[in-house]
C-alpha cells in the first residue's frame, strides 16, 4: 500500500513537472516572439551536453548538433546585415565588424535579455555550479535556438529575429568601426564622389628611436586633403584622414 | 579625317565589346540556371581585384565583398543539408563532413564545371599568367556569385544552387566520412534502436612498444557485440565497431 502511494505521489510528481515544463515552453516562445510547429525543436536546444549526458540522451540528444547550424544560421544573417548597411566599406572592415558582433560575450548578452538560462536543461552538478549564467553555456544555447527556429519556420522569420535580438549589438560594433577607423570611413565619402586615388605619404619623423613622431598626408589624386601625426605610421595616418573627414 | 575615323573605330569596338559581354553574362546564366533581375550584381562577382585595381574600381568594386556574404551562405546551405540527412551524427563529425565539402579544391571544380574561368574579369598581367585557371580566384567567383544570386533571388533559389553544384561533394564527403569511421556508424544505427550504451574497452595489448598489437571489444550496455585489432587503441575501436556493423 505504501508502495503504491508512493509510486502515485511520483507519478503525480511527474505529470506536474511536465504541465510546468510545456507552460515554461509556452512562455520562452512568448518572450522571443514565435510559436513553434514542433516544441521539440526549441526543447532540442535547450538541452545542455551535462542534461544530455545525465539523461543518457546520446551524442544527438544535445543541442550540439542544432549550435553547429546555429552559428552558420547567424553568421549569414548578420553578415548580409552590415553588406547592406555598409554598401562601401572592405571585405575586410566587414569581417572586423562582424567579429564585434558575433562574440561570446555579446550572444550571451543576448541570451540573458532573453532570459534563456531560467529555460535551459542542465545536469544536476552543472546547474548548481552555476551553469544558467555561464556566458558559454548560453551562447550556445542562443545559437542553438536560432537554428530550431529556421527547422521549425525558414529563413525570413529566423533573420529577422537575429537582427532584432542582436540589433544593438550590430548598431554598436558599426559606430565603433567608424568612429576608430578614419581611414575607411574617408575612404566611403570619397569613393561615393569620384574614382580618384586616395594615397597616404609620411612626410616627416622625428625624435629618437623609442619616442618617434611621424606626420602623414592624405592625398586625393594630386591634393592634399589633410596631415596628421602619431606615434607610428598607422596612427598619423589615422589623423590624416581624421583632419579631412572634418573638411568634408 | 583619320582622328575622326579612328575615333569611330574605337567607339564601334567599345559598342561590339560591351555587345560581347551582355551576350556572355547571359550564356553564363543559362549555365547557372538562374537569370539575374540585376545583372551588375553578377558582373560585380565576376570582377578579380587585379581587373578593379586596373579599372580603378576602389576596394568595394572588386568581388570581395560579395565572397565574404557567400562563403556565409554557402555555409549555411551545406550546414544544413548535412544536419537534414544525418539526424544521428554529432557535431565534431557534421564539421569534418563540412570540411570536406567546403575546401578551395572542391569549390574550384564547381567553378570549373560552370565554367567560371571563361567569365572571370581579371587584370592583364593575372591574365597572362594564368588566372583564370587558378584554384583561388575561381573559388573566390564561386562564392561571390552565390552571394549576387542570394542578394537578387532571395535564400531558398540559392540554397536550391548551392546543394545542386556541391551535390557530388557532398555525396562524396558523406560516404567518405561513412566508410571510415565506423564508430559513428555503429551508434547512429544503434541510438535509433535504443538508449543502452555502448562502450569501448581494450582487453589486451601485445608486442613491443614499436610494434603493438592492441584488441578492442564494443558493448552494447553489457552484450559484447564485436571485437577489433590495430596498431593503436583508435583502430582496434574501429575495428571492434566495424565487426559490430556487419552482425546489424
Amino acid at each position: 500500500m505504501i508502495q503504491q502511494e508512493g509510486d502515485l505521489y511520483s507519478r503525480l510528481f511527474l505529470v506536474l513537472k511536465g504541465v510546468e515544463y510545456m507552460s515554461n515552453l509556452k512562455e520562452l516562445q512568448e518572450i522571443i516572439g514565435y510559436n513553434f510547429k514542433d516544441e521539440k525543436l526549441l526543447e532540442n536546444a535547450l538541452i545542455h551536453t551535462s542534461y544530455a549526458h545525465e539523461h543518457r540522451l546520446g551524442s544527438s540528444g544535445s543541442n550540439e548538433r542544432l549550435e553547429f547550424l546555429g552559428d552558420t544560421v547567424m553568421n549569414m544573417c548578420v553578415s548580409e546585415n552590415i553588406f547592406r548597411r555598409k554598401p562601401l566599406i572592405s571585405e575586410g572592415n566587414m569581417t572586423k565588424i562582424r567579429s564585434g558582433v558575433i562574440c561570446e560575450a555579446t550572444l550571451f548578452k543576448a541570451a540573458k535579455s532573453l532570459r534563456y538560462g531560467e529555460f535551459i536543461m542542465l545536469g544536476k552538478g552543472e546547474d548548481k555550479l552555476g551553469g544558467r549564467e555561464r556566458p558559454s553555456i548560453l551562447a550556445d544555447a542562443f545559437e542553438a535556438v536560432i537554428a530550431a527556429m529556421f527547422i521549425d519556420g525558414g529563413f525570413e522569420i529566423t533573420r529577422e529575429f537575429v537582427i532584432k535580438t542582436l540589433g544593438t549589438m550590430i548598431e554598436e560594433a558599426l559606430k565603433e568601426h567608424g568612429s576608430k577607423d578614419y581611414k575607411t570611413t574617408l575612404q566611403e565619402v570619397l569613393q561615393s564622389k569620384s574614382d580618384k586615388k586616395i594615397t597616404y605619404e609620411i612626410i616627416d619623423e622625428k625624435g629618437p628611436d623609442h619616442d618617434k613622431v611621424y606626420t602623414a598626408i592624405v592625398k586625393w589624386d594630386e591634393e592634399i586633403l589633410g596631415q596628421g601625426q602619431g606615434k607610428n605610421k598607422k596612427e598619423a595616418e589615422q589623423e590624416a584622414a581624421k583632419e579631412a573627414l572634418k573638411k568634408e
